[in-house]
């Protein structure tokens, strides 16, 4: 039988009670026998949030009604939010709107950059992005007669200096969605400007994981998903990032009525809007909206660095718990193991993935998978502890036991 | 002072005690002192939406977790809460996906349509629709190298008759948002065919208020908001209807990976979902999504044709007070006083429209304006009485007295 060293349970403990980021876990409602780990792909639902939303139905919409969109504060939501979500991903005030959908954004403002490269002819993205990216890049080059050349990001930089100004815009992504494995933003955002390439970043996989510095690396362009690390809620609003210095300039395609200079005047003729508020789209999904701005007070005074740490020593602890388990039949761990080159979820395979996921979530330990054979771990170091992991470490070896031994269903 | 005739409220009452939808009035939440006429721009809150709403946060995000995608139904809310909008706008099943805003659903199927008819130049637009159908379609033919030719709506017909088969879509809505003149679907979308131009409908201003036969009439395309007449909530989902004989063959720009045809397999390749599924595009905000499925069942057990018949009445109601004021200094109605050329608001004139908004809003009388001059109050079945209308006309004409003899804060 596979088991986990008590002295691994010893050192969590005492983990725990050092961690100065413990009390943030009673800012969050989780289920009760419940180990979660999959606030990477939904984050778990902030206290507060369940009486803000109430308050928005009955007080702002039932009482208030149409009158809130003014008095209530809903139409400026978009750029307040952005602007505390910014906060948490190191960019100034107003350069970030939040709205729509990822894939939204991303169509939106990837058109708009390249039409800021018109002579270039090559949209560069990283080959293991979240799909969504790669159809949208595909899309956007083929209305703007783009060719699309996708290769894995530890090849960025190098196919980057042979296509060298040709390359309009680069789509990257921090964190690899599959194996957790962090690249550097700074040096490839470097690169980018070297050969005035736009530097796109999708930054769903950090946003609230690992402090990231937009405006310092001089990142151009970026989109990002807000129901992961930021804990938003199931769909919530998507956020785009234009650098300030691209504001006048970006020619975005979704010219919905928000976005225009004087959205009540309601001329026939779309003049876009000075700064950010170019990038709103139309009316915002305001109870979706509220949900995300209360829960990001979950972050209130603690700083993206002392997550970070946390959420690193969380990785390490669990590849070493991992680790200590010995040689697992079929298991492994494709998360590297090395503080710089990890990002905020542990992913080992198995090649019963989608059984090992059932049987331990039967078992109160809630993971995702990912195709072929990913089992990912998420951690959020405002409420998992070590505890957590080292008894989901334990749920999944016993799991592993039973399946090799024929009996799943034990 | 222009004061209303006291029959005219005995007539109200009549009215008011024969009304067959009376009993609606429950299903809402309206707040005490108020007249609601706003509900062409915001629809009043349904009653039971925050219990669900709360039920939503609280159970299924909190305690669900990510669980709740496929075993709470948010994964297919889009196309289920479709289904329940198609029952109110004459689609059947598996035309109507909901998700997004207007605007954004409007590109996404206007490039599809137009690409429908490769070597067609011309998309005709109704100059007076609402202002984001005109910014989208001039983008979308910048795009894609169209010209957009914009006309008002009396002249449509005439004007495709003209362009004939160079026009690829004609983009109309059946109510004018300033105006409240409604147009005749049926016959517009006719005449779209018989030069195989692909009828585009926004149904904003219509749906949930008269009762569309999208279906029956032919329609090729349609988006619409659920935030009006429907009282989906602020900034409620868009929907976007495909006609089942397009679904195979339209070619959609924004291809989030909810519109492939296998998403969670994470292909790097897009391949379109077969049907309406194709017109989603990535993760929907699901709290207010499911605000918006409950809101719908207001409409439950009632048909669209009573809803009509009423509105038609507290319009005609409405006018009739108006005129029944006698000639009062500038003020004048420009919605028809016929019924089928009449959607289901009123609009008035009158240079100070601002003021007196603002003036009848201190009183309770909730309507909005459109630039320059109109005075805009939308009739929901629904909710809103005919004791209601002359209680609104009272204050208005009150109003006027007093800005007319420059005492408007009397």
């Amino acid at each position: 039988m596979t088991v986990l060293d008590s002295s691994m349970l010893l050192r969590a403990q005492a983990m725990d009670s050092d961690d100065e980021l413990a009390h943030a876990r009673s800012r969050f409602r989780l289920p009760e026998g419940v180990l979660y780990f999959d606030g990477n792909s939904l984050g778990a639902l902030p206290a507060a949030v369940a009486d803000e939303v109430a308050a928005v139905v009955t007080d702002e919409w039932g009482i208030g009604l149409i009158t809130s969109w003014f008095e209530r504060g809903w139409y400026e939501a978009p750029l307040r939010i952005g602007d505390a979500i910014g906060r948490l991903v190191g960019a100034g005030s107003g350069q970030i709107a939040v709205g729509d959908s990822v894939s939204v954004q991303l169509f939106n403002l990837l058109v708009a950059a390249v039409r800021l490269r018109p002579d270039r002819s090559v949209l560069l993205v990283d080959a293991d992005i979240f799909p969504t990216d790669i159809y949208i890049a595909r899309s956007v080059g083929r209305l703007l007669d783009m060719t699309v050349v996708t290769v894995p990001m530890a090849e960025i930089s190098n196919r980057l200096h042979d296509l060298g100004r040709s390359v309009a815009v680069v789509l990257v992504s921090p964190v690899d969605y599959r194996t957790g494995q962090l690249w550097d933003v700074d040096a490839i955002t470097a690169d980018c400007g070297r050969y005035e390439s736009l530097a796109f970043w999708d930054v769903c996989h950090s946003a609230g994981a690992i402090p990231m510095q937009l405006d310092k690396a001089g990142v151009d362009f970026a989109v990002g998903c807000t129901y992961k690390y930021l804990s938003g809620g199931p769909g919530s609003p998507a956020f785009s990032y234009i650098a300030t210095r691209h504001q006048l300039d970006v020619d975005l395609p979704l010219t919905g009525w928000h976005g225009h200079l004087d959205p009540f005047a309601m001329s026939p003729d779309f003049v876009a809007a000075q700064g950010i508020s170019r990038a709103r789209i139309s009316t915002p999904q305001i109870i979706s909206m509220r949900a995300l701005e209360c829960a990001l007070k979950a972050f209130d005074g603690i700083a993206m660095e002392q997550i970070r740490k946390k959420n690193l020593m969380l990785g390490a602890y669990f590849i070493e718990c991992v680790d200590s388990l010995g040689a697992v039949p079929n298991l492994a761990c494709i998360t590297p193991n090395t503080d710089k080159l990890r990002g905020s979820h542990v992913s080992l395979t198995h090649p019963r993935s989608e059984v090992l996921i059932s049987m331990i979530g039967a078992q109160g330990v809630i993971a995702d998978g990912r195709p072929p054979d990913v089992i990912r771990f998420g951690l959020n170091a405002l409420y998992n502890s070590f505890a957590d992991v080292y008894q989901a470490v334990t749920v999944l070896a016993g799991s592993i036991d039973r399946l090799e031994s024929g009996r799943p269903n034990h």
